[in-house]
């Protein structure tokens, strides 16, 4: 039997952290991530957090089979090393995570991306089990993805096979992303860009997440109606894209969005049904099973793996 | 040593057959395609040039290694069936290849998408030579594409992967494709599309092929400006997607456009390095090694992968 796992979800609002085994969360708690202020300033944070979750199960470190951390941006999942993420924990890129697992926990460590980490956590224990051609798409403060394909992870020469969905070119006339692309998934749609999307700039008190657009859209608000359907466009479009990119069997969808918009299966559904080229029959398009959690049991999955 | 391979690419135009021992081609021929009148008529002409060529070399089939067919559309290489094909060659689903070449030869038989066949042969003997992680784009009739990551040729489950770079939406708000998708990269810019693209339809002769377009935007024809800049952008905006999904070092530019376009690469190039999300450095673009030959020598080299 396999111990316990260390797992780490860096989240750009809260970092969630759980002792896991298996598709099992034995214990887990959630700090804030206060992401603009780097990852540095966190790990003290992070550390406590951890030792609090240790006592809490009787565990000594001994106990646990390694750390694994989720992370948003491009990961060298081989030199474990952050290489390129967003404005949030700018600094990430320069902190030596392993040694400071080493030094803190001395466990062995490992680290993914995070769509990566949420698509092992489905393909093994969630909504893609016993599937070999599996697509994850997450909508969230930006649009993540990741792709298994004839059961291979696509990690790419450079780590960014399978998680540039959100920055697929969807409107080439379209305007800058904060990536430097043009007309990308994110720039489109997604939450960072929700308040300033032009059917939002006019409006008095502009939206600025999807749960109030998804309300408002509810009541019957125009502008909320517009910037919901031209959003639920975009993603359909990015859904096609992953499915045109990787021929997968099955396409799952999570991330904070979906909480509030049960529109979005049934919309992502419809068009790929009637768009994607997949001549051999539809994809399977479905929530994920474990939205909150699927990351951590990625690296559970990850940690064991590297153990192996 | 390998023995040659009889290789023959269905292009909508013209059918190439050549006889061919790694890179070299020891004799070739081309006839013409008539694809509107379907695969089955070509049969026995196929078979006519084939024994013409062997005659020539003083070869038997008993000195051949096994015969393979790069097409177009989606292809099952496992079960040796074309699947899915455009109008062209509409009867070829329906036609057991397999068991033809074995009537007609006693030969091995194998069959591939025409992109992943080019991918191939530049991989083997061409530009890509002795790189793990290559894309491919192939600007004709309609556009291709095939991707290698990490060492793999891309398939998928229903052997889509990588060869629908075409089909990738790059203008969500676009006109339906002649694949029921919208706004793809070969319904925005492609030569089929030409002649009824917007700055081409108010034009009193409007412009069938690229060659015509390119020749009379370097004489300053506004009309041929306008689509040429267009089509560049378009394009740029397909290689961006392939990048961002795949992952490469390098991306190879061919087909039959690249011919009278020496604005093509360096466009493309300028916009890759300018767009795409490859933190690493800049993505290779460079143009085939065998712009008229490679599928030929994947097909060789597919051939002889399967005798082993």
């Amino acid at each position: 039997m396999s111990k316990p796992v260390i797992a780490i979800d860096m989240g750009g609002t809260m970092i969630k952290i759980g002792i896991v085994k298996e598709d099992i969360i034995l214990s887990s708690t959630a700090i804030i991530a206060d992401s603009g202020n780097g990852l540095r300033q966190r790990l003290p944070h992070i550390e406590q957090a951890v030792k609090d979750l240790l006592a809490q199960q009787g565990f000594s470190c001994k106990d646990i089979a390694g750390l694994g951390i989720a992370s948003p941006g491009i990961i060298d999942s081989t030199r474990k090393k952050i290489l390129s993420i967003d404005k949030k924990f700018g600094d990430a890129p320069d902190i030596d995570l392993e040694e400071w697992c080493r030094q803190t926990f001395d466990l062995s460590f490992c680290i993914e991306n995070d769509a990566r980490a949420a698509l092992l956590g489905e393909w093994k224990y969630g909504r893609a089990k016993d599937l070999d051609n599996v697509v994850l798409m997450s909508l969230g403060t930006g649009v993540g993805s990741a792709a298994i394909v004839e059961g291979q992870l696509l990690r790419g020469k450079h780590f960014t096979a399978g998680i540039l969905g959100g920055h697929f070119v969807i409107n080439y006339k379209g305007e800058v992303c904060n990536c430097g692309n043009k007309g990308c998934v994110e720039t489109e749609a997604s939450t960072w860009k929700v308040s300033s999307m032009p059917n939002n700039i006019h409006h008095e008190q502009p939206f600025s997440d999807y749960k109030t657009v998804f309300r408002l859209a509810e009541e019957g608000d125009s502008n909320a109606l517009a910037i919901r359907d031209q959003s639920l466009d975009v993603w359909a479009a990015c859904a096609i894209n992953l499915i045109h990119a990787y021929d997968p069997e099955i396409l799952i969808l999570t991330g904070g969005i979906m909480a509030s918009g049960s529109y979005i299966i049934p919309h992502i559904k419809n068009q790929t049904d009637k768009h994607a080229w997949t001549p051999w029959g539809k994809v399977s398009i479905e929530a994920a099973a474990f939205p909150s959690s699927s990351a951590l049991y990625g690296m559970n999955y990850l940690v064991n793996s590297q153990n192996k």
